[in-house]
């Protein structure tokens, strides 16, 4: 796992930074025959492959089977190419961001989340049984990765489909936790504080209950969580699950509201491959990042008063992103967030 | 041109406007046979087919030709399948952002800047005259839609390849001015300003200095600029082309700079052609905002307090984003930016 050359550098101008992995060239990129993407060798996913990857972290075993071995229902593994390592180190030891500094070791973790043995068996497929057990791994991974001070945020992700950044079809999300803190997230909670400070309410709360209340964007509903097609979607079909009542983070999510979650991801994913013809996409968490990253973007320096209202973004990756969005970060798009929910409750292909 | 429904829709938690644009659900998309891309139809940006564009805005015509007929060596359209129009309005005719307002009318100018009249000359192909005939367009075009004061942002960037956003072959770029200012444009606009109020001195020349100084990234130079893979590079061969000397605004280049802009752009984009075999890729203009703009980002109010540094940035589109970088708008790069430009040097084929 010892892979030289991990780190993050620094842009002063964007002010974000990027994480360089030499390691991540190696990954097998699979090939294209006939217009179609197979993926490379053997699937490392498939029980009886589990030494086709590193050392599991955590598996769920109900028949009491071996780590590493096959029995296991959701297996989590480090990944075999990692973007960033738990033992990188600098030559000061100091993952963290001092001022100035253009470079840092690339401190992290990056782990695979191996949803289900069958590797045919897409969100879709899957019992809502299934999709809650990978659900409950991330509330545990959430968990115990936000213990570590060294690490200021957690990235839950879903890659589906070759257009979306994948390389494997084995149904996976990835876990990606980092040492710094993305300028995005901490926008994001500037945003959300900022919004409190004037309004005193949640500015994700009040969307939500503008949903609820127009209904031309909302997709589907149960009694803590609604999916619906955000007002300035980015992308057609793009779609947000967010739980109902203000709810800062997911690590903190009972059991009976998993159950509900698992219940409407699969029928949001689900209505997503009717309508729109099964097209690759990105799911992404957004959470209350650690409470040493709250306190770094609180005015008072307490994570305290820091508030956050965690949602899952589904982004379908139907058309390539082009200079514009490059240049500005501002999206066009061409199908209004009214006709892709109405296509999406109607449930016949669209398009 | 008058579309129906073109409009600009806020986001509260990113804080950034999409634009909605159902006119450009007809763009023809091409077709996909045996694995490759082919446009739709006969090429609207052939001499002889000018009837299947908008009428020009411009055209070079040295031989003293009509509009819209043949003989032109670069010519401005407005786009067919506009983001944004000229003649689109609110109901209480104002484009401008008021505070809490979620949704103001899609207003702003799309057009296409057809490089030359063979489909088949791409950038790489055609002399450093031919490129400098575009470049002079650019500046021309930048003026014109800067004097407009309901304009905030002029965006201009080309897409090349279907993987880039491309629907076109033949040569072209896009510009696109809108009645916002973007928010990543406003952003990089104070990281430019606090940079200097705390240095003393403008970050992108500082940065330049460092290139020449260490010459591992670099990858041509002349007089006036210089072409280099950016230290914290975000994608495998991604460059940056820019102007050695401090200059804030690309409407002001000279033709003599210019000439020199277009020597540095053929080469680098031939560097990356010849090394990456000939990607898809986007190239997306840097410069300083309309002075309303600026004004609006200054602490002062005073636009002459807002600095810049304008720059080209090449985006090789080689692999598709994953959903990590659409949650923290951080990027995994597997490519050192000194490994690539020592290849962009070398000039031999990589990877």
């Amino acid at each position: 796992m010892n892979e030289p050359g991990q780190e993050y550098r620094f842009d002063p101008v964007r002010r974000e930074w990027v994480i360089l992995a030499p390691a991540r060239a190696r990954r097998p990129r699979g090939v294209v025959t006939g217009g179609l993407w197979h993926e490379a060798g053997p699937c490392p996913f498939c029980p009886g492959n589990e030494s086709h990857t590193p050392p599991e972290i955590l598996a769920l075993r109900p028949d009491g089977s071996e780590a590493d071995t096959p029995g296991w229902r959701v297996r989590v593994v480090p990944n075999r190419y990692p973007a960033v390592v738990l033992d990188a180190t600098s030559p000061d030891g100091e993952p963290q961001h001092r001022p100035g500094a253009l470079r840092i070791a690339g401190y992290g973790s990056h782990e695979v989340v191996i949803e289900t043995p069958d590797h045919a068996a897409t969100m879709t497929v899957q019992s809502v049984e299934s999709v809650l057990l990978t659900l409950k791994i991330f509330r545990a991974r959430l968990r115990t990765l936000s213990a570590n001070r060294r690490l200021l945020h957690v990235q839950i992700f879903k890659n589906s489909g070759h257009a979306a950044g994948a390389t494997r079809e084995h149904p996976h999300w990835q876990i990606v936790a980092t040492a710094t803190l993305p300028a995005a997230v901490a926008s994001e909670l500037r945003a959300l504080r900022e919004y409190r400070d004037r309004q005193d309410r949640c500015v994700v709360c009040e969307r939500i209950e503008t949903e609820l209340d127009e209904g031309a964007r909302l997709v589907h509903r149960n009694d803590h969580f609604i999916s619906f097609c955000p007002y300035a979607s980015r992308l057609p079909f793009e779609m947000c699950i967010a739980p109902i009542r203000h709810a800062p983070d997911y690590a903190e999510s009972s059991d009976e509201e998993l159950l509900e979650l698992a219940d409407i991801l699969k029928r949001t994913v689900g209505s997503l491959a009717r309508v729109a013809r099964d097209p690759a996409f990105n799911l992404v968490l957004h959470t209350t990042p650690s409470e040493a990253a709250r306190a770094s973007v609180a005015a008072t320096g307490s994570a305290a008063d820091i508030d956050f209202h965690w949602r899952l973004e589904l982004l379908p990756r139907m058309a390539n992103l082009a200079g514009f969005e490059w240049g500005t970060g501002m999206y066009i798009n061409h199908l209004a967030p009214e006709e892709a929910a109405r296509a999406l409750r109607d449930g016949a292909p669209a398009q």
